[in-house]
């Protein structure tokens, strides 16, 4: 049951950073959507998810009046809750891969969301990297499927350094070997650029194995 | 790969009316809303599917004369159609169960259909599905992730002629067996009543089970 959109984990975050509270509320939405709500193993959120982060104020830096050290506190934040958002994937139910999907060249941020997270979130997709299958089919079936449409000619598909596509045709140099050594890896990275635009999102998911299947079909209530 | 939307299949129905094109496209797109596109197995569409309707014009019934035969010609359309769409779930890769969900009292029929389809693909009410397993708290989660909210306290979730849930909350008379009864069968019926509007939609799905990773993971390109 992991796709938080902050609904499935309880997150407490602790700092001494001197801080208003919209200020840190702001800083914590902005660091969530980069990490936490990024993150997806099955589509499916739950009620009871929390993210909070606390602040003492001992140490006497002043976030609302540093701005220098705000970006600082910001990117450290982000960074932080990124490694959280990672690990609750690679102990994502029945995990066997760590996938980065990235979309680039979107007309606009929410396009390139709605793809990633049809790619990550594609069963099909999801059991072809438990097969460690270089199915591009798949990729590109993920891709298609979604509301808003993009110029199929003008598609990129890579997988890791490997080309599969280009401008919506196959990559007369891609060799099925190619493919196979990079999908037999543990981390994949899955890499669309529509180049249509100049807006980019990564989101990161896991394979869709046997141990899935058991763990939630064997976990009664 | 079965969620068609007119994308996974190939689908030819011939008939002997007298009939215009233009009529006739009309009630297949009518009847294909209703049935092929009505049906979800892993929410992932393909990119050659088609339905095609002929006619030969031959019994000399004018469809586009006759309203009384238009009506009745839609409904066996519509009839025949559901017929070859529930064998697409029935056949469903690993399927074990053969599933309605059942959304009433929506206040469009784009809600409806929303969450219909928000359970239908959900992989942790599908697993609970194979399971057996009377899980209403993923079928109010895949119910609640949805983008279009609705007032959770005037929901009832049933299950067959078993109900859950009323108002919002569990129904007290709800016994565990009777749960476990109606999830022991083949054929279920996951029924839900937003007591918003009177908008009302069926899908129909299969559950998740081993079969499907394996059909799928095993399945190279």
């Amino acid at each position: 049951m992991i796709q938080p959109n902050m609904a499935t984990m309880l997150c407490f975050i602790g700092c001494d950073a001197k801080v208003q509270q919209e200020t840190l509320q702001d800083m914590l939405r902005a660091a969530a959507d980069l990490s936490l709500n990024r993150i997806t193993v099955d589509s499916d959120t739950s009620t009871n998810d929390a993210v909070v982060l606390m602040a003492t104020g001992r140490s006497g830096v002043d976030l609302d009046e540093d701005v220098e050290a705000q970006a600082e506190f910001q990117d450290a934040l982000t960074d932080l809750m990124l490694e959280l958002a990672h690990g609750l994937v690679r102990d994502g139910e029945g995990a066997t891969k760590f996938v980065t999907v990235q979309v680039d060249g979107a007309e606009t941020h929410a396009q390139a969301l709605e793809i990633a997270f049809s790619v990550a979130n594609s069963p099909l997709m999801k059991t072809a990297l438990f097969a460690s299958d270089a199915n591009w089919g798949r990729l590109a079936m993920a891709m298609g499927k979604v509301a808003t449409p993009f110029d199929a000619s003008l598609v990129d598909l890579f997988i890791g350094d490997v080309c599969l596509m280009r401008g919506g045709i196959k990559n007369p140099e891609y060799q099925e070997a190619d493919g196979a050594r990079v999908m037999a890896a543990e981390e994949i990275l899955l890499h669309v650029n529509l180049n249509a635009g100049d807006c980019s999102e990564t989101v990161w998911t896991s394979d869709l194995s046997h141990d899935y299947i058991k763990i939630n079909a064997e976990y009664r209530t």
